[in-house]
């Protein structure tokens, strides 16, 4: 199925972004290999914990942990050219966001769990790998830091959701919540379009330790 | 029950904490929200997912996540009142502390586990939220840093244990250990009571990379 | 079992490592038991979880969290005779990360995983717990910083599985998978030898946000 090759394009893709920041941080080599997997896997693996599906997705299939390892190890080769790549790999990364989403629905939806749990199942497999990443390289996550990235996720797990709820075929809804989720995205990375923020500095500076 | 009550009303009480928390770092809403959930819901989750204790209290029944994501984003209208309301939620997080604690023990206590697994499992459910949102707000976690919070945590989980198994009646052995537990960690925010620190500098600190 | 008392000792010895770590961040008392605990016991944790392996290991056998327990509350007492212990440490370390990772092969393989799974189960156990050492102490984990450290558990890893599936006897596939493993740890420290890392510096720096 066409889902599973973009699914598996989307693992490697993320694995890549994520050895390039290992790279950044100047990582060994077995880092920027677990930075890779953690960061494409962590947010379906996250999901299953949750929700108690067991077993995981790359337990069960351990030729996912081989394709996100191959992609992080690439990345040491080839990180002069992907600079050249940029834009591709931010849109591969939105691709990512969209399918890692509808898939963490679709795992929720076998399930049987209500409405809400699918679309929060959603969001979790298509953002919380990134938060992995961010707290392993020690820094505050990005997913907090106003883009336009979880609301996507939100939106799409919601189209999908409720397409199928609604009847319509299952190829449709798909494509069509990913091309809605897709073009969001693209459009808030080329408008940088950001949520709004919530700035609070206490009054009393001194009386607030936490 | 009462204690439901309590227990709700704790969990949003933490989520505004943690939602002040994230403006003090200007996140967007989004990450208000998170950092909410994550703060309130963490350390029951983290316990379920320790003692393979499924489904999730928040999977089961979604509206908990309702309250928390609606308490977080109620904060970024009410901030600059909760400043003047600052003593309340040190006493509603005092509250949150002693209560989840006590269900982190039911929950124990209803799979049979030991005695010390009782306590750690209530323990886990009170603090490790906090923990979390320090985590995710790339802070070293607060609770580590002297305040009698942890210390409050395991006396309230030992007197709820020991009472139950002495035979005394629930109800009573929830209140007197929420009582003595509140108590206790009122008595430690008045008067600055504080765990003794390990302070450790090595001498030859050079050789010291680890 | 030799093993057995082996893997106590090295517990022992990860969490009183751990404990100076805290120490060196002037945390408190409760704040040294909960870094020597999960730094001792969160590789194995871990491990369990992802594999869904209930009860953990120290759920079933609460013995485990008391000697990691008093173990670091024993080095706030004895820190200052550490240091000069400092390469009994270091091999003891060495110790703690060979023998979790064969506990982690086993674990895995008493559950009819295959090859790879097996291989990162034991990783996972014996390199994750100083992975949320770091995490818990607001560092850039060192297991991602050039130290021949996760290589070693992989060979470790690798040794034991394939001894054991070429049809040796159990006992001397442990011996000399521990005996290999802690000899290149052990050539790793006297020598210093070291991963490559992958260094990576943007060009146009200014367009590279994530």
């Amino acid at each position: 199925m066409l889902f599973q090759i973009i699914f598996v394009i989307a693992l490697a893709a993320e694995s890549m972004t994520a050895a390039l920041a290992a790279g950044r941080r100047n990582m060994d080599w077995f880092g920027v290999c677990v930075l890779g997997c953690v960061t494409a896997l962590g947010g379906g693996t996250t999901r299953d914990v949750l929700l108690g599906h067991y077993p995981l997705i790359w337990v069960e299939q351990p030729a996912y942990l081989l394709v996100t390892t191959a992609a992080a190890l690439f990345t040491i080769v080839v990180a002069r050219v992907m600079e050249w790549l940029k834009l591709t790999f931010l849109l591969l990364d939105a691709v990512g966001l969209v399918v890692f989403t509808i898939s963490g629905c679709m795992v929720a939806m076998e399930m049987g769990q209500p409405a809400l749990i699918v679309i929060v199942a959603g969001m979790i497999t298509g953002c919380v790998g990134g938060v992995l990443r961010d707290v392993l390289c020690n820094d505050v996550p990005l997913l907090f830091a106003g883009e336009l990235y979880a609301t996507v996720s939100a939106i799409t797990a919601c189209l999908y959701f409720f397409g199928i709820q609604a009847g319509f075929p299952a190829e449709l809804v798909t494509i069509v919540a990913m091309a809605i989720g897709f073009g969001l995205r693209a459009l808030a990375i080329a408008f940088k379009i950001e949520m709004p923020r919530f700035v609070y500095a206490p009054v009393r500076d001194q009386s607030s330790k936490r």
